[in-house]
């Protein structure tokens, strides 16, 4: 049975629930509004679904919901936050406007964030940069699910890679894919669901390609996207993800003491440049030009298009949830 | 009949080609070193291959080889540079010392070039950033021969990502990925050859898919690669490249006027970032970590490996080159 709640019903309820499972007012705040987003905009594998992940690795002490991060200015564009093992969104909230105020005052900037957790999409953190007119670039790395091409045994990450772009006369241009071929949250979605995976997305325990998705979460792996090209994206997402932040790789962390962790514990890179520096017709001028070629070319859905038109559904009728995943919520949510 | 010829006579010979159709001495000598390059590490799609396309650029009109790039110092870490219709290699050399100057001091710099041609591959534009311990990735965008994703007509161009790192007692980390399904230069190649292209690498001139490179080249266009994943990169080439350093898209320029020419005349974008800069144990260690767990996991070439092994032997034995390729080429220098 489905009905719908609203998106500040939503944010409220999901607020409750981080605070009784350990989080202060800040990160619950956070934390609850992403997740809202992204159910919001269709985005399942990345919201509601995730909770339980949360909520896990809260209560076993494998993060720290009431961790203070410590921001370090370390140069005239570079910063860096340390997140005391707390949520890396929660580490971005507190450095953002030191690293914007950087990028203003420089053309371009680099927040590191390490010893952080990140079990959310990347689009909620790099769309309201460009909002501002900033260019977002961000990479996270994940734990150890994916085999790097040529390899029999995975190394990296889901290792998702986020870009936004300002529009002019729209919402920013925005992408963020998966470096594997498909997010973890998707292949437990289909488990679910009982789908089978597209082909070329993952191998079994004894790394023989499958399209089982239950085959790739007992002990399998996830293959990259697009062969030794996406592996090579991968690869980067460790190192800047991690190499650069101070983070742990996607294979350095050990959860298996808390059972039902979910949260990577690793590092967040994020690059912003200000298209107000560049040379010529405005920035977000010309992507409104490389857009309409785009269109005119046949393109019929922009990358972010399909978020933001059932964004705009959602907003006016509601997010459609299921009665269970409701009464779990509020389950949750007092105990 | 093959033959082979030393690194040094063979970037003397270009040279001679590069001032014989109208370059001046600095723009020779970098483009004949770059060129030379390419072939000494077996990327032959970039090497002597692109001479004739260099040659009736040059002689055409379509580019100025006596180009005075202008550089321009717009921020603390932001700097642009009009390449004056000349070579994107030479405007490069011109702001280096700049761009790497502005990373140092603060933390991560942009170099926005515009107003240039580029024939070459990427990666010899980033790699020696690298040497000097630096993280460098480029982007470049070309000439419209690429179907967007979920698109009927080419927009993109082969829009290549390189990214280099340095890496702890080792060559650095170097990739340099077409984000369509193959380079312009392997499609021509494989014309030439007779060799049917991969699946899905492009269509014919009806939009309709083909592994026949002359196909592709007869009007039809190449696919991005990873499907809209890839399509998804080649975009944000286009933003980098062009719209954010105010050069040409790749679907803007007219060279119909310049019979031959192949040089696309676009924009070049590459940020620097100085890992001296992060926290915990140093950048190129933690890269040697990655690597080796790669290595464990059961791969045998990492990106830019192969290039690697080519170099030591060509350096050693010398650069294998067929009788017919040399004498073209030293009449080339001559007439």
């Amino acid at each position: 049975m489905s009905t719908t709640i609203s998106y500040a019903e939503l944010v409220g309820l999901l607020e409750e629930i981080f605070l009784r499972h350990g989080t202060d007012k800040v990160a619950a705040s956070i934390l609850a509004e992403n997740c809202a987003m992204c159910e919001r905009d269709g985005a399942h594998s990345h919201g509601i679904f995730r909770i339980r992940g949360y909520v896990d690795s809260l209560s076993t002490g494998w993060v720290d919901g009431r961790a203070i991060p410590e921001v370090e200015d370390i140069a005239p564009s570079f910063c860096r936050v340390d997140a005391s093992n707390g949520f890396a969104q929660v580490a971005l909230a507190q450095a953002r406007d030191l690293a914007v105020s950087k990028c203003r005052q420089t053309g371009v900037s680099v927040l590191a964030i390490r010893n952080s957790h990140h079990l959310s999409a990347l689009w909620p953190d790099v769309e309201p940069l460009a909002r501002e007119g900033l260019i977002a670039i961000s990479t996270v790395n994940s734990f150890a699910c994916t085999v790097p091409f040529d390899g029999k045994s995975p190394v990296f990450g889901t290792n998702p890679f986020a870009f936004a772009a300002p529009l002019e006369g729209g919402d920013p241009i925005v992408f963020d894919l998966a470096t594997s071929a498909m997010a973890n949250g998707d292949v437990q979605i289909a488990a679910r669901k009982g789908h089978a995976l597209p082909p070329d997305s993952g191998v079994d325990k004894n790394g023989k390609p499958t399209n089982d998705p239950q085959a790739v979460l007992d002990g399998g792996a996830l293959l990259t996207f697009g062969g030794y090209k996406g592996s090579s994206i991968s690869m980067m997402v460790e190192l800047l993800g991690a190499a650069l932040t101070g983070g742990h790789f996607s294979f350095e962390f050990d959860w298996s003491g808390h059972e039902g962790a979910q949260t990577p514990h690793t590092g967040q890179l994020i690059i912003l440049i200000d298209p107000s520096r560049a040379a010529g017709e405005s920035f977000d001028l010309r992507a409104h030009t490389l857009i309409a070629a785009m269109q005119a070319a046949g393109v019929s859905r922009l990358p972010g298009q399909r978020r933001a038109e059932i964004r705009a559904q959602t907003l006016q009728n509601g997010i459609p949830i299921t009665a269970e995943d409701l009464a779990s919520l509020r389950t949750l949510a007092i105990a």
